[in-house]
């Protein structure tokens, strides 16, 4: 693998036997992390007891072996509400594993300013900020206005009808009168974590 | 026509001779307000010159007969960006000439939380809110958690690419975070106006 | 919580446990009524069993705790065919648990004129009318001419193929030929509640 | 040509010599009607000086040869709003050069009931009633329950925003609660035309 | 009901009971056809043992009570593949107890000319054509060329992927390079035979 | 470039001096066709003049330099209407500069079926057929039905309303009924021709 | 059948008597190739229990009789990840039954270059490319740049939120900036398989 | 304005006059650099000569005040065609007012990956690349296989027919291969520049 990648492998659709297969030919041609996305907790157990060392991640729903060493490189997670949170805990868990520090800022959803102002100064210490919300996808852009870090916004398929299953969090996000926000696919707080993940490389690159 | 309800014509599509002869008619055959939308600054004058009495709103592009006397009911409307004014214009003439009191809150959209807090007691004034905002349309979910009164949303057609000529606000609006909030078609600031009328005309009924 | 929003906690998704642990949480740290929609009937004996003093609205699928005191608000909710029952079943159950008084019309979509034309009276009796219909949606529509006061439609998922999971009733709505309709999420008999709760605010602020 | 069916050239597109030159070729190899449709007015007189004993129907913007003999089929077309005009003007044009009765029922959408119901019996009296309607069209579905006979719905695409074009429209005269109602393309009043020609067919056939 | 028009119920959502109730009541204040359409087989046989005298049609899945007499219309319904066959079912079925002459005409897809053609006299017999056809829906096109009678197309949700879910064939029906062919919502094959039944009766008025 | 491959440039948004300029790059340092397409006939002569050698082919838009020699790979392109010709024109005249021999198979569409049969012969005989046709596209199925031979099916924008843009003939070239059929973008006739051209290379290679 | 097109069942939805009377009569009929696709392994071994001589594919859920002869015409499958691989193994499958050699390149997405650079002369070796990928379908561009000989594209639905169904892959192959790659429908290895086997007829053709 | 974050004007909509006013403002009001975008070229030298001491860059049409120093963050921005070069110079000349060094890697689209690999180290060595792509924006995922430095994808509405204006690209890069990629609106160079500007805020503060 190329230098400061980590190997990933998509769980669903694998059997435990192929990812048990692919996770110890990783571990054996490469020298970093392992991660398998998407393990449901019925899984875990059999694919560790065959490929020892390694850890599940059960709110992440995430199987690691070999966590990369703290970095220094500093996250925040926030939410827009509790349906949010387990595409929030992907990303925490692969944000983690990868060596990062990651502070959780849950539930601050626009309709309720004050609770996220409150939280503004959690969201500015940070070197990231990975915003997780579904619906109308506001929080995005109120964070935005609030840091001058990147913001990564992770639009979720929660909520119903004229939500499309994300796809107006997503348009939402992505026309953000917010400047410079950038956003991943649905769902997909693994993505978000890798961007923050490229993001490290560059801030350690670049004194 | 209906009790307490003016008469509206739609402008596009109608030539001055057509406006002209239809005003004319519907000032004869009702007794109150009578209004014709997105009429052109060059058309006005040529209309007004042969139905006496009446005024062109030129923010609003709106020619109007026998305004309503002022009502006592009170609408703020606010706007995201410069580029939703026209929008909000229209709601705002068409409010006025329904005799309605209206405060303007321009240009506080959500990537400047400080600036839209500001201004949170002009719009806890109102006895309702038409919010006017394109691209995400974030305005409307943070209006209604400030807000306890009606919220109105419209949808504008500003932004480009993912922004959807409004239909990513409209989406996102319908699906606020913030319960309560209504909707009507993008860039309507007429149909806002109109939606506040018939909250003015409960609000009269219910003591 | 706001002055005058109820506390309103959306129930799919979690837990009797997380929603027992939620329901008492709010009403020790507020005044007001407390609400759970979309609660399956299975799961509401087990909640009330420890949290008391709540009630299950069955046909809404509503648990409700410190219902409001009745506050001569009245909304009528019609439907279009009896598909469309339960989203107004929501409605209704909400708006009541919030104090207003509802008058129920069913099944008066437009193909049956004469029967909508019948109940005209009862509609025109209500302070704000809530208009529940799927497919082609037009109930909206032919209302918005009937009354003067605010009409809110509620778009729902009833009906196949073109109906497109209730965007197809939801878009009608929004292009209504009847001035100053307003439209909320598809299926969310819960947001019209919500939204009428909001007209009686205002309804009692302006004498 | 196919027994019965009448021939018809589509303008748009064509020059001026290339509409004569087809025209005439249609009139030498067929013994029945011909028409060309969406013909502007400035070049019907172009063509006619060409090929002779012809006629251009302004409203409807048709040019037409060999009118079929009166049939004694009668169509009434209704239209919402005046915006729908052109489309309902393309729709008799064609239908009264194929031998048809024409009934306008202009104007009669279903924001105002009684206008409506004041003209169920011209309706009811017509062996098959064309609507055309575009925003939320809705008079598909109030005409579809007045009348037993066919019912042949045209969208049109009047209307901005969530109308998107038609296809609003569209979609809700598909899924209209009145059953047995049939669609046609968006804006094509000559479609609906044509579908009530094949009716008129088998009117003809079936004693 | 109106003159003319049958009593139809939607079954699907309704439980047997509900089924038995609505059905009894049509029977006793109508006095004509009485069908349920989009019965499961299952449900069948309990409630026929409460409404006598009824029929289920297994293929159509369709409950029915008192059929109309033969009235000496005469439809073909047309398949362009195997898949089709339950809609074409429900259209037969609904035409039958209406009072129809059904003619089936199953699987003549065009990529498939010759066996299309083999069949032109017999689609030509009939007084109407009910075309059931998903995938790319062209079978609807083929048949309007070779008729002169009404078409009515119903798209079907048989295909997978571009197909969506019969989206494509009602597009390409609406679309249609032959004129005058006119469209019902997907898999509607009620809806069809609906249509049909509006023909009838324009057929029997104009000798 | 690629052995086999010509160069291609696209000429929409580049002026006639970038054009010159890029021509002559091209045809100094590769060996084979040079080819300009969408190129409007008032700008050919200009870039002529200065490139020498060259020709423009009027009806398909297209400039060319140094044309293939003929390769006897044989390629029919049929069309469904008028309407879809210049597409077609495109396919053919890239066709010929690449060595291809062409038949034209014009207005062949699917309403017309002996004279779609009428041509069949001429279609078996070529190497590959191209199809183009917008509207419902069916006549990539039919023609799929007809010949074993490669079907490259173009869709085309001609149409409105539910035509989407080529969008509707596009799905529904997809979902053929007609197994094997391969489809290219909207419009490109440029894209089938390139098709062929691949084959053409196969053809040869595969003795 | 047609000269040289084999008989092909669509499995999904036919019961196992159905298959075995539709193979057993398709073989009984024709003189070549019989296959029946998308068979569930649970199936197959009752079928051909039924019907003798034929065997069952299982990685392609293929049911096949009277395979042909190898044509000696060669076919290269390659896929971007392990997720299209039933897709690319129902194309396998039915090439290999037509009676084409194919070369398996699994897994060369475009996020690893180097391992598609390596796959180079493999692909170059085949008269023909089937590329099998999901999500954003790149792998289509970049093989189309490496290869002279046609290349067919297979979306598949592999991947979630913005990737649509397979419909944002299906989109993307088609515009493709490698000129000449055509598309068949989502999902669908057999229409791609189908495809070659038109090219092999024209490849035997041409000398 | 927030610290670190330049002042944006987003020219279109706005008059000249409106521009001076407003440019004029944010100079006096705060101390960074002061941005106009999408600004024509006939409308630059009169805003510069009431504005003093800005500069007009005229491939980016970006009007600007106050150019950030140098900072030493270092950006690619690769394109995949000529016609996306507008869209990257936007990106660039915001950027460099910004205070960035921007390399410019034009024209290296994935149908051509030896020239792309010609171009990896160029792209290794910057902080973070941007990549602008049409058509089906495959390029994005190529790069994000190259380098292990953040990348920012900007979906351009180059291209036709199934390119949507863009949507494709858009929808192609949000479903990307290669993990850790993040997205901006369409056509937006500036989001893209202002995600870089927030970039390098991270970057000069974890050493
Ligand atoms: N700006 C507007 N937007 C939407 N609808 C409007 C507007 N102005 C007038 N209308 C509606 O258009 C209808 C009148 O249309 P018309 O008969 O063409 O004048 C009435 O139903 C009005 O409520
Ligand atoms: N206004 C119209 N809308 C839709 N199709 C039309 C129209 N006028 C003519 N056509 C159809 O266009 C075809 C003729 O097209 P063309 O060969 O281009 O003249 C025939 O199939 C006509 O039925
Ligand atoms: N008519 C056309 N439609 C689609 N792509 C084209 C067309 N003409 C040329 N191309 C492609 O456009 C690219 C060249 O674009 P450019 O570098 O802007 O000249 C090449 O990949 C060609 O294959
Ligand atoms: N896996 C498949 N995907 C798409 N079409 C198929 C498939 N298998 C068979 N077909 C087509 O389905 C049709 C046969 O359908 P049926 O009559 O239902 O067996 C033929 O046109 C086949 O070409
Ligand atoms: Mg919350
Ligand atoms: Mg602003
Ligand atoms: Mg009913
Ligand atoms: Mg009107
Ligand atoms: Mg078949
Ligand atoms: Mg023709
Ligand atoms: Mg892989
Ligand atoms: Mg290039």
């Amino acid at each position: 693998a190329r230098q400061g990648v980590p190997e990933i492998v998509y769980g669903p659709g694998k059997t435990r036997e192929q990812i048990v297969g692919i996770a110890a030919a990783l571990l054996d041609r490469s020298a970093g992390p392992v991660l398998v996305t998407r393990v449901a907790p019925q899984d875990a157990p059999a694919v560790l007891a065959q490929v020892p060392e390694g850890a599940y991640h059960a709110d992440g729903r995430l199987l690691a072996w070999r966590p990369a060493p703290p970095t220094g490189f500093h996250v925040a997670v926030a939410t827009a509400g509790t349906s949010d949170g387990p595409v929030a805990a992907e990303a925490e868990a692969v944000a983690r594993v990868l060596g990062m520090t990651v502070t959780s800022v849950p539930d601050i959803g626009v309709a309720g300013l004050h609770r996220l102002l409150a939280e503004a100064e959690r969201l500015r210490a940070a070197d990231a900020v990975i915003v997780v919300a579904g619906m109308e996808g506001a929080l995005a852009s109120a964070v935005g206005g609030l840091v001058a870090a990147p913001v990564i916004a992770v639009p979720t398929s929660t909520g119903y009808g004229a939500a499309l299953e994300g796809v107006t969090a997503l348009l939402a996000m992505l026309t953000s009168c917010a400047a410079g926000i950038t956003v991943v696919n649905i769902d997909s707080g693994f993505s978000a974590a890798m961007a923050a993940h490229r993001l490290a490389q560059v801030a350690r690159k670049t004194p």
